[in-house]
């Protein structure tokens, strides 16, 4: 995917989305290749706009209040590959080639402690190093 | 995944995640092998607890403001494989062996609706008759 302009067709769909009291819809970012589930994270109106239009995705920091371009301080970024919304256009499924690790914990996903023999695991090991993703810390 | 007692360390994992206001937590179904992401629902913390113990996916309907045992009108359960929480504790995966569809119009995955060439296209086929998943409808 490619920069491009919003089509009639696209602002439409962006309409029909429901976003919720605050504005946002959840987001999970899924590696388009591997399947693996990577994180989940919020967007508006205008990062869904922006994500589809620019081909990188940006979420919504609820945190930050801001917009949050993913990959601007870490270089971590996502690509989008290809964008879907669920059967009660309340979820956005992005499939994404993820440059690097997708958690700030400097694991590729996110969703790295599972439960095993009735209590929390690590089960994924920290491939990037958090000081050298975010220096500025 | 068999059916379980809760244990100090399954009661404080629970006791770690960041319910929302609302008191719920997003949950994001992935097909265990195929790596599909089916859908994406809510869990409150009586929904969590069950799922962990009990196998079997329960969420919490919104709309019923219930707990909703996943198939028990459709037939289509989702058996629990693996559940994962994220780096912040305000999501879940659950890794399922999904029964069926997960959807209620009769397809696999949710998210059935992607935007290909500047516009939302369906992309999967309808597998399961809705009439015949919900006969009371």
């Amino acid at each position: 995917m490619t920069t491009t302009d919003i089509t009639p067709d696209l602002a439409a769909f962006i309409d029909g989305l429901k976003f919720d009291a605050d504005g946002l819809i959840p987001a999970i970012a899924q590696q388009h290749d591997s399947g693996e589930v990577l994180m989940m994270a919020w967007m508006n109106r205008e990062s869904v706009r922006e994500t589809l239009t620019g081909g990188r995705v940006v979420y919504w920091s609820r945190s930050r209040r801001a917009l949050w371009r993913k990959g601007d301080t870490s270089g971590q970024i996502q690509r989008l590959v290809e964008l879907r919304a669920d059967c009660d256009r309340d979820c956005l499924l992005l499939m994404v080639d993820q440059v690097g690790v997708a958690c700030h914990t400097g694991r590729r996903s996110c969703f790295f402690t599972a439960i095993r023999d009735g209590a929390p695991k690590i089960v994924a090991e920290i491939v990037a190093d958090p000081d050298k993703l975010y220096p500025a810390k």
